[in-house]
């Protein structure tokens, strides 16, 4: 179990793999996202992505389920705060396979709360060809071992 | 149908309502955030969150499906870049009605491509209580009506 004061700057965890397929790109896309360039390969090769892509909370989607499995369920946890910019960085097609890594950039305990911490990391996901194509920095809170002192 | 031309800074949109459901949560949750506190309500008690409450991923989804719906298919959207920061301010629980709202942040012609521009929105959602859950500041490209001149 990972808590608040195992967490330090510079740390890199790879989560493993995800693999997109042309029927998960439309399920997710009827869903959330119902566009003609996430919806149909016909439909996409009309627009400027010449074929079909995956919606960009799609990917972002996946990221999270393979933080979580590969992370987060074996930590302290206690939820997100939100993300410090998320960029879209090259399309995700049918048949790519996704790899998810993060990095600790920053370590900041609470000013307020005794026993817990927020934690700022880069979330990445690069395909099969070792392109990058989703750049998040996240950031959660996460519980401590220890208590710490904190200001009144 | 509206183009980069016709998006001014400053303009609003209303997008809608989605009514959120503890099966609805639970069923995001397995799929891509399986995490206690989304996944069932006796674990989630045991957390800060004293009670279920939906992944982010979820909100922004919910988000997005109505900015589709509500917005995106009536312009000539080409795709998203990012969003520059997204903050979750506030759970969603079950039986929350979540209301979509946009306006238009910047404007910005392409330098290099005659028949586009980029449009930077804030993104938000408020709950039936009037508090916000959700901030985003969403980046898209769209394609205008008249290409412009645009620097070699």
């Amino acid at each position: 179990m990972l808590y608040f004061e195992d967490l330090a700057v510079g740390q890199v965890y790879e989560l493993g793999t995800w693999k997109v397929t042309a029927e998960d790109i439309v399920d997710y896309a009827q869903q959330w996202d119902p566009q003609d360039y996430h919806l149909d390969e016909g439909l996409a090769q009309q627009t400027p992505f010449r074929g079909l892509v995956a919606s960009g909370w799609h990917s972002a989607s996946i990221f999270m389920r393979l933080y979580v499995d590969g992370f987060l369920h074996e930590t302290s946890c206690q939820g997100g705060v939100g993300v410090d910019g998320l960029w879209w960085l090259q399309p995700v097609r049918p048949g790519d396979t996704l790899r998810a890594r993060i990095r600790v950039e920053e370590v900041r305990p609470s000013r307020k709360v005794p026993d817990r911490g927020t934690v700022k990391f880069s979330w990445e996901l690069h395909n099969q060809d070792g392109e990058q194509v989703l750049q998040m920095y996240g950031v959660n809170l996460f519980g401590r071992r220890t208590p710490a002192a904190v200001e009144d």
